[in-house]
């Protein structure tokens, strides 16, 4: 299985997934500015993972400070916190995993201050096994909505590359496809960075899952005319009626899957669920440099060079146009907001 | 004005779109073949564009020949029509200029065979001469479908590199523009080819109307949150119906539209329509080469070497979401069916 990211004792190891497909590069991350370097400028990108990779960049930004009290410890926690939560601003999981930390170690009743990093460090590496669960689980929560025979369609890439497991939407496929299934699966390229054409698939290629690569814009002709089942794609942010932030071009399938009466379903962890916000315009959305569009690996042109772009990273699905959501703790039928809520009620209940 | 191709008296000289805007490229086509190839790899494009090109590759094609009969010329004539039709098979265009241009011949009185050549060449540069005033025409019919005040988005290329003119789609803007109307302007970068970052782009700069360039998949985004009044494409091919064969992606942008209650216009000159064509899923859509996708500029691979990919070169709206056809004989309403089979008869009418 291909690992997005890997602990080395001393620093994070990471694919370098800017070059991707065309070279498998690995990047060492020694610091808490190489993490929030390899975050905003995708080395490291997809929901979960920027969560589990913010989480050691923690560490690292103070294993080598030796607090003398716990306050020292989490003023510079916070300060730390602060720091990365901005190196990508939609993406909920990063803040969670920051937030769930410092939650954990506060719990931590050792007066010994020394030894907080490491007991950082172990939160760290447990959220990381803990979202290797939790997609396994999504997998075999989703199987419910996948026929034995299904033509899938996905955006962006939300497999290994994203997650610290087989991956969210990605890993919803993975699954139906091991379990006998018989799954064609249709990848976006997801302009501007190319996750689909470079990322996701590069990883079906690993996993002898080939897939059809199209044009973003042949999409709806796709659905008119090429017989896809299902529409299932991965979540950044997820707002207390459903409403779902993701990869620029989420809402253009979502609408277009609708006209063609084709299910569209969103697999996500928990995680990616904030009910502190209420609706889809409350979800601030990334804009990026215009750069991404005009040139492809950061050098060759493709338009020119001082095109005016606009280029925001995400869109917002309103909830009418989502079938489900799938997570580890079940499938999510609407309406939304209920539902959402009637789901944390009960794990809250289920965890007290 | 910017010229896509200029006939000069023994070849036609064109600017190589595919090196666009990178770099501008001039080739000079002496052969019928050289104009066969120059339309399949899209150094000249648009569907108008194509038309005129394959009528001086007419010509080309018979010059060094002389004919002892009309049969005989009319033999080389047909045989040459077959193939030129065959370099791209959806734009109606390029059968109706040849097929007008045979017509026109046929209809010549000389009985000297070796002067039939020559007739060719002048019914050529009449064909690029005609067009571009229809596409003017078309610039002035448009306007009362244009607010004074207007964010327009547009797909692909529809200027004076796809036109004998200032262009079919883009020239409604350029005239409404020209006209002092204050017309922001959004293009499509249009995957896989990016006529829009290369062509669009480069054509509106020159004319010093800038735009504003979009990933194809944030059209939608782009509509719910934009604020666009209206969107406006060209056609390559439309059926009796109303059903329009475009750039892949004008279907998902045509739906979108409709979803975002935007009005969503065709402007494409009476060579366009073909009658004979009852809906929209007789009409033949071209599949291109896997590597239009996979590499850009033919050089830079941007997925796996080996990806599969489903490459369509159109798609086909369907009349529902058409609000309305610009032509060089005016506005086309729906119910279109009805309103082009009038149209045409009236012109037969006007005609004979």
């Amino acid at each position: 299985m291909i690992r997005a990211i890997i602990w080395r004792s001393e620093y994070l190891e990471i694919i370098d997934q800017t070059c991707l497909p065309l070279k498998v590069e690995y990047c060492k991350l020694f610091h808490i500015e190489d993490v929030f370097n390899a975050i905003s400028t995708l080395k490291v990108r997809g929901a979960p993972l920027i969560g589990i990779t913010a989480a050691y960049g923690l560490y690292l930004g103070c294993k080598d400070h030796k607090p003398a009290t716990r306050e020292q410890f989490f003023e510079l926690l916070d300060k730390n916190i602060q720091y990365l939560s901005g190196a990508r601003p939609t993406a909920v999981n990063l803040v969670w995993a920051l937030h769930e930390i410092r939650e954990q170690l506060r719990a931590e009743q050792t007066e010994d201050a020394t030894r907080l990093p490491e007991a950082l460090l172990a939160r760290a590496r447990e959220l990381h096994k803990d979202d290797e669960r939790r997609c396994q689980q999504m997998g075999i929560n989703g199987q419910e909505l996948i026929p034995k025979k299904a033509r899938i369609l996905t955006h962006c890439n939300t497999g290994a590359l994203a997650t610290g497991g087989i991956g969210t939407a990605l890993g919803v496929i993975f699954t139906a496809a091991q379990s006998g299934k018989n799954i064609k699966i249709y990848a976006d390229e997801t302009r501007p960075v190319l996750q689909g054409a470079r990322l996701t698939m590069w990883e079906l290629k690993a996993a002898g899952l080939p897939a059809t690569l199209i044009s973003d814009s042949a999409a709806s002709w796709l659905m008119a005319t090429g017989g896809i089942d299902l529409v299932m794609v991965g979540a950044d942010r997820i707002a207390a009626n459903g409403a779902t932030a993701n990869k620029i071009g989420t809402y253009n399938l979502a609408l277009s899957a609708q006209y063609h009466k084709i299910p569209f379903y969103v697999a996500a962890p928990l995680s990616t669920f904030d009910r502190k916000i209420k609706n889809g315009r409350d979800i601030p959305v990334e804009m990026r440099n215009a750069d991404e569009i005009r040139r492809i690996f950061g050098k060759q042109y493709i338009t020119l060079p001082d095109a005016d772009c606009w280029n925001p990273a995400f869109d917002v699905t309103p909830p009418e146009l989502i079938s489900a959501f799938i997570t580890e703790a079940g499938i999510v039928r609407p309406p939304f907001r209920q539902a959402i809520e009637e789901l944390f009620v009960k794990l809250n209940h289920t965890l007290n």
